[in-house]
């Protein structure tokens, strides 16, 4: 059984390195039934995902956790809630955000992002 | 099958109208197995998450829902992701937070939260 704590620190670790510098490489996280809810825009699945995911307005950025909260959830699932700051690249004000992320582990011992939610907290 | 977005925001109106008044009357929502993270402090079962939710250092409080994103889970589970801003009763500025919820159906048709993720977001 895995632990929810050291699993979700690692996806975090991976996800968030990927979305600073390559958004695509985070399609195999995402399957068909997967949900992103981004800014309140709806999206299912993979490509719908990753099509949002690489086209917004900014390339690189930084993100820095502020807050990180870990939880099992049923069926060996793994909620995983962030607060922190976007640093877009040639930005100079940080954006405020908060995610959650609802993991499941897959048949091969690995997890997929079944559900998505982010929002940035304007002041 | 319930709609995942119209019971979410039912259950909204329900919570947060016993949060602002009557924290002890949330009790009914939470069960044994349930999980509350409250600024990154954790509490399980239904005695606990009441005992820290009756002896926070407020007692009536407004809260203002910014955002809601509500999306199906697992097994007929719902997940619910809000910011927002509480209000103290004598306070005059208001605290923003963000605040994760999973829902599971329980066999009488009603619903119970599995997990709980409430964070206070400092400018």
């Amino acid at each position: 059984m895995a632990d929810p704590e050291a699993v979700g620190r690692a996806f975090l670790d991976y996800f968030y390195g990927l979305f600073s510098t390559n958004r695509a490489g985070l399609a195999s996280l995402y399957q068909e039934s997967s949900l992103l809810t981004f800014e309140g825009n709806k999206f299912q699945g993979q490509q719908a995902i990753i099509q949002k995911l690489t086209t917004m307005p900014f390339s690189n950025v930084a993100v820095q956790r502020d807050t990180v909260d870990i939880q099992p959830s049923i069926s060996g699932g793994i909620l995983i809630f962030v607060t922190g700051k976007l640093m877009p690249e040639g930005e100079n004000m940080p954006l405020k955000f908060s995610q959650t992320f609802h993991l499941m582990p897959t048949p091969n011992n690995s997890f997929v992002v079944t559900n998505d939610m982010f929002r940035l907290n304007y002041g």
